[in-house]
């Protein structure tokens, strides 16, 4: 365990060109960019081989959430413990680059992108939108009673996300994901270079503390496509609140799903999509 | 064939809320939201039976260049055609979601991601940066000779791409990518509401009308992480430029492939990583 952990921001070098109107300033200095590092998940329960479920390309940091999360919005629950592998023949630097999440025992089934990334679509025959959203309502959480959105608390969430991004100050270039409660108070902000891995986080995060992932907002700093709609699903959050547009198909499915979505989220406006 | 292509927008009924201070103004309107379908995406050559290869979720259009391009960006080439899928049992919805790319024979692999979704890694045994930098490195395109990168030209390069960007206008939800000329002309530029696709998209475009794909600058509306700069170096284009900030796994394997990656990139400012 000598490895050096990753940090979630590493120090380069850059040339920085600065135009005022016909004038050039061009300086060399250190800046900060956001550590992306692959991060395989495994799976295992007792008796069991461990099985690689899937990579992704994160920030370093908080991956033992990051694990649980993506396990909650792909249906799999009952975790008994989440370790970095210590095969011995992982080089130094992979280290902390797996991770394996050992269940109480054998799931119903394991995440279809296990079985060739093709998750998409459930047909045998082909893929469409009707599909992703019959394959999302499957994991969906049990129903929860959540309270109508509180557009004013809604409007007052990016900005309170905002003021826990403690990477993106340095490095300009993270999503971030958070829980809020119906009073608008943050649960646990997370961030990563992936938007759909600053979700797993969060979730994660509450799943780890055995509490309720299911919380009355989900907010995140960009756009609101399927894939996080489905993860807002799966964990029975109340509303997805996000920054930016939504997608025809993260619409679809929120309406499917009772799930509400709220995009061009800012301090003076918002628009309700379901 | 009577199936309707579905279109790049969609219609949908919104209640936005507008704060003037502290007045509050409602009201119902219809609005336009980036459509989001999937994508499948089946290789074969003669003699084969057809493999499914990937499922992306996509914005529909130009889906036939979204196939080249990514097939290019995994080291495949040799495209005889590209085909919607005909088989008897597509759904009409299915029908404009599945295409069929074949080869002029059968590659020498296929890409990692159609065995498991595991491509990040070449190791059998874990997964890290470097594997992820040997495995772009390995379907890097042939050495180009481009000119070192004009920074007032690289400047200019956002605002053109703004200016091409047709649905966006509509949504406010889709990223972009460009190719341009040495002298800053744009050669190619699509939209999607994933910025790989978009990538897929501009280089697929090139492939299919026979022309070389490794342009002076590739033009990304976003974030550059790894796996824009990876599509870059397969395609051989000479520098990356983004709107937002570089990862550092994208600044790594910029360098050593001798990819120019400029970040941060404005009228009056940018930020040269490699």
């Amino acid at each position: 365990m000598n490895a050096r952990r990753p940090g979630p921001s590493v120090r380069t070098r850059v040339r920085e060109v600065l135009a005022d109107g016909v004038q050039l300033r061009e300086r060399s200095r250190e800046d900060r960019v956001a550590t992306e590092e692959p991060l395989e998940i495994r799976v295992t329960w007792p008796g069991a081989t461990p099985t690689r479920l899937w990579v992704t390309m994160r920030t370093p940091g908080h991956d033992f959430e990051l694990a649980a999360g993506f396990l909650l919005h792909e249906g799999v629950s009952g975790i008994r413990s989440v370790a970095y592998c210590t095969d011995e023949d992982l080089a130094p630097e992979q280290e902390f680059n797996v991770v394996t999440v050992t269940l109480d025992q054998a799931p119903a089934a394991l995440p279809a992108r296990s079985l060739g990334g093709l998750s998409a679509g459930s047909s045998a025959c082909g893929v469409c939108g009707t599909d992703s959203i019959e394959a999302a309502l499957a994991v969906r959480a049990p129903r929860r009673s959540h309270q109508p959105p509180d557009l004013a608390i809604v409007r007052s969430l990016p900005a309170v996300l905002r003021d826990q991004q403690r990477v993106f100050e340095r490095t300009g270039g993270l999503h971030a994901a958070g829980l809020f409660s119906a009073t608008g108070e943050p649960w646990v902000v997370r961030e990563d270079i992936g938007r759909h891995n600053a979700v797993d986080k969060v979730t994660g995060a509450r799943v780890l503390a055995g509490l309720d992932p299911a919380a009355p907002y989900l907010v995140v700093s960009g756009r609101a496509g399927f894939e996080l709609v489905q993860k807002a699903v799966a964990a029975g959050v109340g509303v997805l609140v996000a920054v930016g547009a939504p997608s025809s198909l993260a619409v679809d499915l929120a309406r499917r799903s009772e799930l509400g979505l709220i995009g061009f989220t800012s301090a003076d406006r918002c628009v309700v999509y379901a």
